[in-house]
Formats: C-alpha cells, sequence, structure tokens
C-alpha cells in the first residue's frame, strides 16, 4: 500500500465577495485559467468557515479550518498573535497584543501608532532586558511596523482585565483594571501597571527615541496593551491528525495559529502579504514542503487588504497575480496530494469588513467524486458536488480522503 | 453608510409537498408568476426547519425560523397560545390550550367542541370574574371558535401536570394529576382541578348556554385543559439581533410566538387564515410596517390546511391565489431590503400531517448572489447557491446580509 496522500490547503484570505451591482465579483471577473482547471479538475463547494451566518475572524476562521472549534481554543488574539512573532508560548500564559505609541508630557497618547515606527528591535531588546517583575516572568517580541507582543508567565495569572489601550488619540493610557473579583485578575492588572510604568521609563531617553525626536518624528514612548487571552492547550496537528504540519504564510496571526496548533512555520523570502508579496515564492516553498511535511497550510494575503480598502479593482488584480503565482500546483501529481483551495472569510468590497457569506472550496485528488464545475468563484461553487460543507469538517473530510481517519464503530 | 436593510420574512405555512404519482406537488402545479419571478432574481435553496428529519410543528418551526433553539424555549403549546390570544405572559407562568366542550349530566364529554360554538365571549368575561382560586392569578381569554387559553400565575407552579382533555368523546373530563413528586407539580394540579369545577359551576346556567340550549345547540358547559407549558424567559429580537419586529399573521400561534419573541402583531382585517384570507390585506400591511419596522414576518396561511385536507386542488388553487396576492413583493426595492420567501414546514397532501422533507427559501436582495434557478418549487429550490440550510441559521444568515451580525474574532 502506498504512504497515504499529502496535503496542501491553500488559503486565498478574503478572495470571496458579494456581486457588486453588475452582479460579479472580483473571483469571478478575475482571469483565473488556473484555478479554473484545478476546480474543473476537482470537487467544488461552499463553505461556512464557522457556521452560517457567523462572521468570522481571520483567527477564529483559521482555527475551524483546522478542525479546532474556535468557541473552544479562541481566548482572545493576544496568544495568537504573541506566537506568530516567535514567542513559544505556554498553555497558562496571559499574551497581548501591543502598540508602540506615543505620548505626550501629560500621559495623553497622541499618535496611537508613533508615527509608524519600524526600528523598534533595539526597544524591544531593552524592555526584554531591562524590565523586572515581581511574579511573572516576561516574554516581549516586536512584531511588524508598530506592534509587537507580550507575555506574562507566571502562577494563578488571569486574562480577565482591562486593556491600557484607550483606542483614540487625545486620552491617557488607561490603567488596566480586574473585571472579575479573584485574586489572579487583580495580580495580573497589577502586573500590567507595573509593567507600563517601568517600559514609559525605559523609553523616555532611549538612543531610538532620541533619535526620532532629532529627525521630528514620533517617539515611541508608550506601549498599549489590548487582546488580553489566557494561552488554551492546544492539541498539535500531529496528537489530533497524526500528521508533520508546516505553514506557510506572511501574516503573524496565521503563523501564529499554525504554530500554536504545533506546524512549523516556513519563511519565505519578501513574503509581506501585501499586494507586492513574493507569492511565488510562497508557492514554491509550500510546494517543496510537501517533502517533508505531512500538511502544509499556504496563506495568501492581499485580497483581504483590498477588500477592506473597498478596491474592487485591485481585489481583482490581486487574484489574477495569485492565480498566475499559484500555477505550479496544477504540476502537482493528485494521486499523491489532497490540494484544497478555499478562503478563509468573505471580505466583500460592499462591506470594507469580514462577512459570513460562505466561501468557495475545491479538493483535487484522485480519489474525489468530480463534478460539473468549470470555475473557481463564489456562483460557480455553489453547484458543486461538496454542496455546503463547514470550516470544523474540512480536516475531517480531508484525512478521510487520504485514509488517515480512524473507523468509528466496527 | 446607509441604514441596514430591512427584512421582510414571508411564510407560506406548510407550503412544500412530496409529489404526487404524477411526480409533481401543489408547488410545481400552482401557476406561480410573481415567486417564479423573485427566485430568479434571488438566491435559492432548501432548509430543514429544525433538522433533517425532524418532524416540525408550526410553533417549533416559527421559533426555530425565528433563531430560537425550539429545544431551549419550547415548553408546550399552552404559552404561545396564550400570547396568541393576547394575554401578556411573563416567565413562570402555566399556561394552556383549552376547549369549550359539552358534557352530559353524568360528566361525559359529548362534543369536545361544544357544537363548534363561536360566541364565547361573554362566557370567558363570567370565567375570567367568576373564578377565585387560591395561592394563584387566573387569566383567561376566548381564542376563535371553541378555542380559549388558560394561564395561572403564583409562585411554585409546574406544568408537569397530566391534561383534562380525555381526547375522545364518551369519556369522563379527565381529572389532573401531578407528573412528578414536587410540591409544584401538585399544587398545579389541584388548582386546575379546582378551576375545572368552579367554571362548570359557571358555565351550568350560563345565558349563552341557556339560549343555546333552547335553540337546540349544544352548549359550551365544560373546559378541557390541554397543552401545559410553563412560559419560558425568550430574549426578544431587538435584544437578539438588534431590530425592532413586528408580525402579520392570522393564526394565534403565530402571533403568539412573534409576541413572545418581542415582536409587535399588527392586526389585517378579513386576515381569517382560511382559504377565503385578506392575503392581500396581509401583504400590504407587511410591506407598510417596513417603515417602522426592521424585521417583518408575514405568515400567510391555507395552504397548510389544504394539507391536512389531503386536497391537491384546493392546495394548489390557494397557492396561485397567495402568488397573485404577493406580486407586490417585486415592487420592494431589493437595495433595502431582504425578501425572504418560505415555508415553516411541508404538510404533503399525502401525508395529511406535517412531514419533515425541507422546504424551499429564497432570498432576495442586492447583496445575494444570484444563482440559475428561475421557478419556486421543491425541485428547482435544490439546485440553488444556498444549497441546504437548516431554519436555526437564517436569522444569523439575514443579520449577517443586512450589516448587523457581530464579527467572532479579529
Amino acid at each position: 500500500m502506498n504512504p497515504p496522500s499529502k496535503i496542501l490547503l491553500v488559503i486565498i484570505d478574503g478572495a470571496s465577495d458579494r456581486p457588486n451591482e453588475d452582479g460579479t465579483t472580483p473571483l469571478k471577473k478575475a482571469n483565473t485559467p488556473n484555478l479554473d482547471k484545478l476546480a474543473s479538475l476537482g470537487i467544488n463547494g461552499i463553505m461556512d468557515t464557522i457556521a452560517p451566518g457567523i462572521r468570522p475572524g481571520s483567527d477564529t476562521a483559521h482555527l475551524s479550518l483546522l478542525g479546532y472549534d474556535p468557541h473552544k481554543y479562541y481566548t482572545g488574539r493576544g496568544p495568537f498573535e504573541a506566537a506568530g512573532v516567535g514567542i513559544e508560548v505556554k498553555a497558562g500564559d496571559v499574551a497581548f497584543r501591543a502598540n508602540f505609541a506615543t505620548m505626550d508630557e501629560n500621559g495623553i497618547v497622541t499618535d496611537r501608532r508613533a508615527g509608524r515606527i519600524r526600528e523598534t528591535h533595539e526597544i524591544a531588546k531593552s524592555i526584554q532586558e531591562s524590565v523586572k517583575l515581581g511574579g511573572a516572568e516576561l516574554l516581549f517580541r516586536e512584531s511588524t511596523g508598530h506592534r509587537a507582543a507580550v507575555v506574562f508567565r507566571g502562577d494563578g495569572l488571569s486574562a480577565n482585565i482591562s486593556s491600557t489601550d484607550p483606542n483614540k488619540e487625545g486620552k491617557p493610557v488607561a490603567v488596566s483594571a480586574a473585571l472579575d473579583e479573584g485574586k489572579e485578575a487583580r495580580k495580573t492588572a497589577v502586573l500590567v501597571n507595573e509593567f507600563t510604568v517601568q517600559v514609559q521609563e525605559i523609553l523616555r531617553e532611549h538612543p531610538t527615541n532620541v533619535k526620532r525626536i532629532s529627525e521630528g518624528k514620533h517617539p515611541a514612548n508608550t506601549l498599549l496593551l489590548r487582546g488580553a487571552g489566557l494561552v488554551p492547550h492546544i492539541p498539535d496537528v500531529e496528537e489530533k491528525y497524526g500528521v508533520k504540519g508546516a505553514v506557510v504564510a506572511a501574516a503573524g496571526l496565521v503563523i501564529g495559529i499554525g504554530r500554536m496548533c504545533g506546524m512549523v512555520h516556513l519563511p519565505v523570502e519578501g513574503a509581506t502579504g501585501g499586494m507586492d508579496s513574493n507569492i511565488a515564492g510562497k508557492v514554491e516553498r509550500a510546494g517543496k514542503a510537501l517533502d517533508d511535511y505531512d500538511f502544509v497550510m499556504l496563506n495568501i494575503k492581499g485580497a483581504d487588504e483590498a477588500g477592506h480598502d473597498r478596491n474592487f479593482e485591485n481585489k481583482t488584480e490581486l487574484l489574477c497575480k495569485a492565480d498566475a503565482e499559484l500555477a505550479p500546483l496544477l504540476d502537482i501529481d493528485p494521486e499523491n496530494v489532497v490540494i484544497v483551495v478555499t478562503a478563509d472569510h468573505s471580505t466583500p468590497i460592499s462591506v470594507g469588513n469580514h462577512s459570513a457569506d460562505p466561501v468557495p472550496i475545491m479538493m483535487i485528488n484522485r480519489s474525489v467524486r468530480t463534478d460539473r464545475v468549470r470555475e473557481y468563484n463564489e456562483f460557480a461553487a455553489a453547484e458543486g458536488g461538496l454542496c455546503r460543507i463547514r470550516g470544523m469538517d474540512l480536516m475531517n473530510i480531508v484525512m478521510d480522503l487520504t485514509d488517515r481517519a480512524h473507523k468509528y464503530g466496527a
């Protein structure tokens, strides 16, 4: 018997849409000969990544697509962001997303993004080295741009505390407060406030900020924390499915979700996640990774951003580009690999944000029951042989298709 | 940004069917140009109002269509009937459906419907005014024909008691008994029996009955209670969805469900719920209600009754009539309103009762992904872009379509 097929899960982030006034969508309008060819070779359908009518975040959607019920495992964005920047989070840690920001001498936030600072590496190093907290260990790492992740590790912590981000400029940095009566929440709120004070002290005269001020730029003289989450215990994909998994993605959040689920992140040069991202490099990397891993998740960003920007032309163009770069998928032998192409959610131009409209999904493999669908888009997919499935079912279907599923009963 | 779209949910009660020996159904056979036009403008599918293979009652189906899990909220028919006749039920009340009936001098029920009496208003008034119960307040109201609703309000009541309806003639009025060991059930059973005795006393010489006897008609000299239910706490549609809701319906049960869910009942002259019902008036009322309400549920009766009567021709004719009266739906601007047309369940001619066969559903709005379906019937709908959904998903989908849904995650 042959070894089980490998699995390549391609997620075109935010690809699907609602029809515009001409009754079309970027995916339908885009010239996508490669995706259309794949559709004609496979089985197609539509998918509610969480459930019909439930608007997914990128985080909850990806968890669901990996077969992890977000109602059980999604405790907030912090843990996944922290894992995404490479912090090895553990169950029980409390993690946050953070912004480097600018405040004035009265502690009023004047720029929530510190002039979109990019040079945060030295600052982050100083914070990691100099902050000393009683009762918890600090794990701090910068992310892209003005972003960072903060993790507190110690006994008896809680994520049920308020954030320090005032959410708008012109307001002071907020004091974190416990949101329940427990001593864990109080302890954690005290830690967060102590951390914030120490960080402000470290940043006040930091060389990076001295330089920025001399250049007339906004200094990164405070941190704003939000998205607190207790790191959950997540069984990894090897334990859950018996597969070795890898993730190829530019977005820290997606990388973080992959890592939290025990997948190895495979970095790609020039993978920025934007319109200019090195999609070809990611596709190549993901294809090669099938030699070493059973399951590879490839996330392609760009369409989602164009949806958030409400830019029909950019979204269409990004999808054309993605299609061209995905041409190597046609060279993958459907005898040995299950290729799944889908999206994590719709990001309609008319909404400018995620919607619950189902996403098109196709599976290409020798074992699938092919259908009459000949194009990859929202309309054609709904006529396919998969009918309508849920994100939580996807991995189970794929495990069955690759003969990895266990029989339930006798 | 525009205000969110309004929502019009049209439920053609019991519309769908199983094929007859010619392979057709009343809905397929009926000439329905307006519904067919709507199908061609929208997205279509089939829907299990509760779950595949679960035969819905009208009550459980409507709850499910409104997004209220009947397994949680359906405690019996009594509460919804009582709300339907206009009793302002409260969580914790125990409510019943009741029949006015005729018994002989030995207490044997000789006519469960008291000669299909209609003049029950004075009798009901006498009961409400004269019955005095220890330990509970009585709320009594007549319904259509020989029907009425009874509510007991007080501390420590239970619906876990047997009914007093013997279910067939030739048997005595049944004594209500506690169905568990708790003192609440015993107290309530005693109340019901005490209530029945007092009602029989009041009715014995009641002028309405004296007149009926003189006319050779059966007197309404007892009440038969059934469908006991503890009134549940139901969050209203404004709390649950952030919408102001209204219901246009003839059936007390549907009105009651709407009211229990916090929707306002908008009465329509001549809306009887039968073949002769003023459907046009209901459609007009529902359409106008969209000016004042975010969400309007319109229930059209008739097809269900024809199904119960196993009358293919009448059901077909009713559906033709409903189609003609629904023509104004075509004048509603799909930019600003989501129109949903569906049924609460199938009532197949061959069964003469509700079945679990899925119902056709269509949604018409600028944001939906249109499909190739060009007719509104059970067969065409199954080829539509919605594929197969569940009743509990409907409101979530509509809330997402009208941009009212909250994002889950980030």
